[in-house]
């Protein structure tokens, strides 16, 4: 199922309005078969996984399927994946998630079981349930999931007093922010990054992606990177409510997952209005100094007010630190 | 060895001005005395091991003795260790770290050795070595080993805008912080600190511990705690020049190891004189707000002349992040 899973994620960042999904076939002990979804309207990872068999018949009742989501078993683009499995005559689906859809939760499994295929589910759920996360906020609430990343020092400051922050954080941090933006959907800035840095904002290596660039602010310069490279017909520039932002990025562009890059103030913002699902947190082995500009740049909090999250994992990335974190419940 | 090091670890706080050492003396697979130094003047670690043993002949020839630091070879205020190791017959001696008075170092290994004692040091020589580090630092520079410690939220904050700092890191973090108190021989605060908090710095429990308590400023409460608990007289108010204050207490306390606990004024003029040896930050789950106190109180500074630290290790203790960080020479 990690194999799975690990197949899943290369399509994380494409699949959109669909999550990704990876199938992994095994026979006598063997992987004889991989696949997974690369895009909406082509092949499911089980169909992409089973196509991948030789042309020749092959006797798969005592074959595993493994899936990170329940196989489908409704008629979309692509035909059901349940019909697949059964034409296939493959004799025992391992699925780690179930169908998040709540109106389909369930109804794959059953097919499949009713016809006499061995059905278990719920392995590796916790990594199944992460890989899924968004698509999962997406279909149930009609939202993007928020991924918040600030890289900081460990003072807390983003840039320094004049807006310089190339670079808080070393090498292996910034690979691994190319690494989330090929994750997500959108990338979201302030409008204040943008007059600062004139980010592209763009992964690189891009390995096909083609995110959305949002800018939230009014006044950015009309010749910056977003607005006038190849992808600036992907870029939009709001203001107003962030909750209507980024309903309309769901709605209109299928948006499951925005990454947000900051700054400090529209960090504050997202953080105030609740729309944060998950912080990622780069901390730098550095002190800036108190008049540095700050990652979370609200005013007034006092102790008894303060924002609580809990800390999932940190771990060290080359010389800097990495730290995930949900809000607090 | 790592038994001994634990052992030498019971003695940290109390041992000034010698250093910590523990001992383990193994004989056919088994420990049978364990040892370790409680104070100066009293017994070294590899006399206290060795009077543990039952008072009658053993032959000791094929025993090991594990033992921290290297056996003197002086008479001080208590008498050389190679004299017991020879006097019973001992017939390896296994060393983490070779004396660190330079003009000591390798004698009385010298010594055991040209007796016909089988010799070997550098066993676990990182751990030794960190073990020792304060009391290096005292032998070496006349200066003590200064620790820096700092608990703030992930904005670097280490109070609210009024000043309220309870709690901002949770029970098992402060927890550690008391174990931090019993190994340094003074805690050292800024004056506003003792203002905002009345904090006794006393470690709690003390387990025998008596640290002196050092403020640096020139305005506090005459009724605060410090000033007017069982312990104040240990307590020293000092202005001035931190790298003399340091100097004194070294010289004229035996003070090896200060452990230095904010606030941000007082942490920024360590950090900006050099004088921090070793940065433990406690990171909590929390987000604070611009105007809340930074952790490094130091204004004017950029991106080129930013504060480079190395990240050592990293872990989480309860709900809070626990980074441990040293200079980058």
């Amino acid at each position: 199922m990690m194999r799975a899973i690990e197949l899943a994620k290369m399509g994380e960042g494409l699949t959109r309005p669909n999550p990704p999904v990876g199938a992994v076939l095994v026979l006598e002990g063997h992987i004889v078969a991989e696949g997974w979804h690369r895009k909406a309207g082509e092949d499911h990872a089980e169909r992409d996984c089973i196509g991948k068999l030789p042309p020749m018949p092959v006797n798969l009742s005592s074959a595993t399927l493994y899936v990170t989501l329940e196989p489908c078993s409704t008629h979309g683009r692509t035909p059901p994946c349940t019909d697949i499995i059964l034409e296939k005559g493959i004799g025992r689906v391992v699925v780690s998630v179930v169908d998040l859809n709540p109106a389909h939760a369930g109804r794959g499994l059953k097919i499949l079981e009713e016809a006499g295929v061995e059905v278990v589910s719920g392995v590796c759920e916790a990594e199944g349930r992460e890989l899924v996360a968004p698509f999962e906020k997406f279909i149930t609430s009609g939202m993007p999931y928020v991924t918040l990343k600030l890289a900081s020092t460990l003072d807390g400051k983003i840039a320094d007093s004049e807006g310089n922050s190339k670079w808080i954080t070393g090498a292996e941090a910034r690979e691994r922010v190319q690494a989330m933006r090929r994750r997500a959907d959108a990338i979201m800035v302030g409008a204040g990054t943008v007059r600062a840095d004139n980010p592209s904002l763009l992964p690189r290596p891009s390995e096909g992606r083609e995110p959305f660039r949002v800018v939230i602010g009014t006044t950015i310069p009309a010749d910056c990177k977003v607005l006038t490279d190849g992808a600036a017909g992907r870029t939009f520039v709001r203001y107003g409510a962030l909750v209507g932002v980024l309903k309309e990025l769901a709605e209109e562009h299928s948006v499951m997952h925005v990454l947000c890059e900051g700054g400090g103030k529209l960090a504050a913002r997202l953080i105030e209005d609740g729309l944060v699902d998950e912080f990622v947190f780069f901390i730098a082995p550095k002190l800036m100094g108190a008049d540095g500009l700050p990652n979370f740049a609200q005013t007034g909090g006092l102790i008894a007010g303060v924002k609580e999250l809990k800390f999932h994992s940190v771990e060290q990335v080359g010389e800097d630190i990495l730290i995930k974190a949900k809000m607090e419940k």
